[in-house]
């Protein structure tokens, strides 16, 4: 695959070790990610707000009310930066200084572009769909022309971005290594708990695979 | 508490029902998750960066290297937007269009003072770190001299902030509760796995109970 645009924006000027410009590696990360974080100028001060995205090829789409503040500026094709962050575990070390937090992220910018065919909005509010739920498109009524028309969906090109990781043991200085202080890393994942059925179910319903046996892809994450 | 305060850039325009300025509300979000989303302009467009965090009162306190590049921008007194997120479950409906997710999310806005005095400092980094992982400050070797000088910590007043929340079931058109397909919550928890030991490990240290029961206050997430 093409690797990442390396941009003034892009270059990692701290750590660079922890950094690259690996697309496959970033596709993984966004495949896994549930929500991701926008930032834009807005009305003169930075902005950031979560919301939920999907990938379709080298796109990332995201989605959102026509009246919402924050699609309709970012639509405006303002610079964004599109920001997700899986957290995978905490860093212990024997000096409070090398304590740190395993991660991986992915950083994007660029200008995102308004998906406004009805075939293309569809085909984005499917793959965000899929990227939340695996399987659940199929289910479920598809939206009509109404709901298309109240849904702003804007595409941002997955081109100048860069990707940065931590993990493994902590690293700390070399007379700190005899301290008899406990020290390595604990793992987090985001896993799912039982599914709650809502009050109005028809009767018999039962929870389908794709929720019983919820994961995401990649790292045995949730 | 005196509630948050409700700006221009703190007014909930979109389903502002979901909103709050309740700051018991903003402290517990804070005080569960582990990492933030920093937003600041960047020689001239967007920048989101994730880092770990910690709160002392009515403030935020961040850090990082005196040498990176998102903390030196901050420090020089810009606007910042500083953004927490929770992801507490799916929500899946019975309609595409109302599919949603669960969520506590906290949007901060401010410009950042730097903490400059050695105590200071060592009270920052001891909040961060016990923000982490409660405990750990007393039994790891306090930064000296030269790794305070070499972080860089930064304040930012938690004044001019919102709350927004989801939770409860999916809320679906009435023409489709008669639909027969699953609908309901997936909840999801960040949960710790077992803990990694460092290879380097002085031999019969076993991990201390704030490791072993590691947990997130609130929620009963992590």
């Amino acid at each position: 695959m093409v690797p990442l645009a390396a941009t003034a924006r892009t270059t990692l000027k701290r750590l660079p070790k922890r950094g690259s410009y690996d697309r496959a590696a970033m596709y993984r990360i966004l495949d896994e990610a549930l929500v991701c974080h926008v930032g834009f100028a807005g009305e003169g001060s930075p902005v950031v707000i979560p919301t939920a995205y999907g990938r379709s090829g080298d796109t990332l789409l995201l989605h959102g009310s026509a009246a919402g503040r924050m699609l309709r500026t970012v639509a405006g094709g303002v610079d964004v930066c599109v920001t997700v962050t899986l957290v995978d575990g905490l860093v212990l070390a024997r000096s409070a200084f090398h304590h740190s937090i395993n991660y991986r992220s992915v950083v994007i910018f660029g200008r995102a572009r308004v998906v406004d065919d009805a075939e293309g909005k569809r085909a984005a509010l499917r793959a965000i769909t899929e990227h939340i739920v695996p399987g659940r498109w199929a289910d479920v009524r598809e939206p009509h022309a109404q709901e298309l028309k109240a849904t702003l969906v804007l595409a941002l090109a997955l081109e100048e971005a860069s990707v940065k990781t931590r993990s493994g043991p902590p690293l700390d200085d070399e007379e700190d290594y005899t301290r008899a202080v406990w020290a390595g890393e604990l793992p987090l994942r985001v896993l799912p708990q039982a599914p709650v059925a809502d009050a109005r179910l028809v009767v018999g319903v039962e929870p389908p695979p794709y929720v019983r046996a919820y994961r995401r892809p990649g790292s045995g994450s949730v």
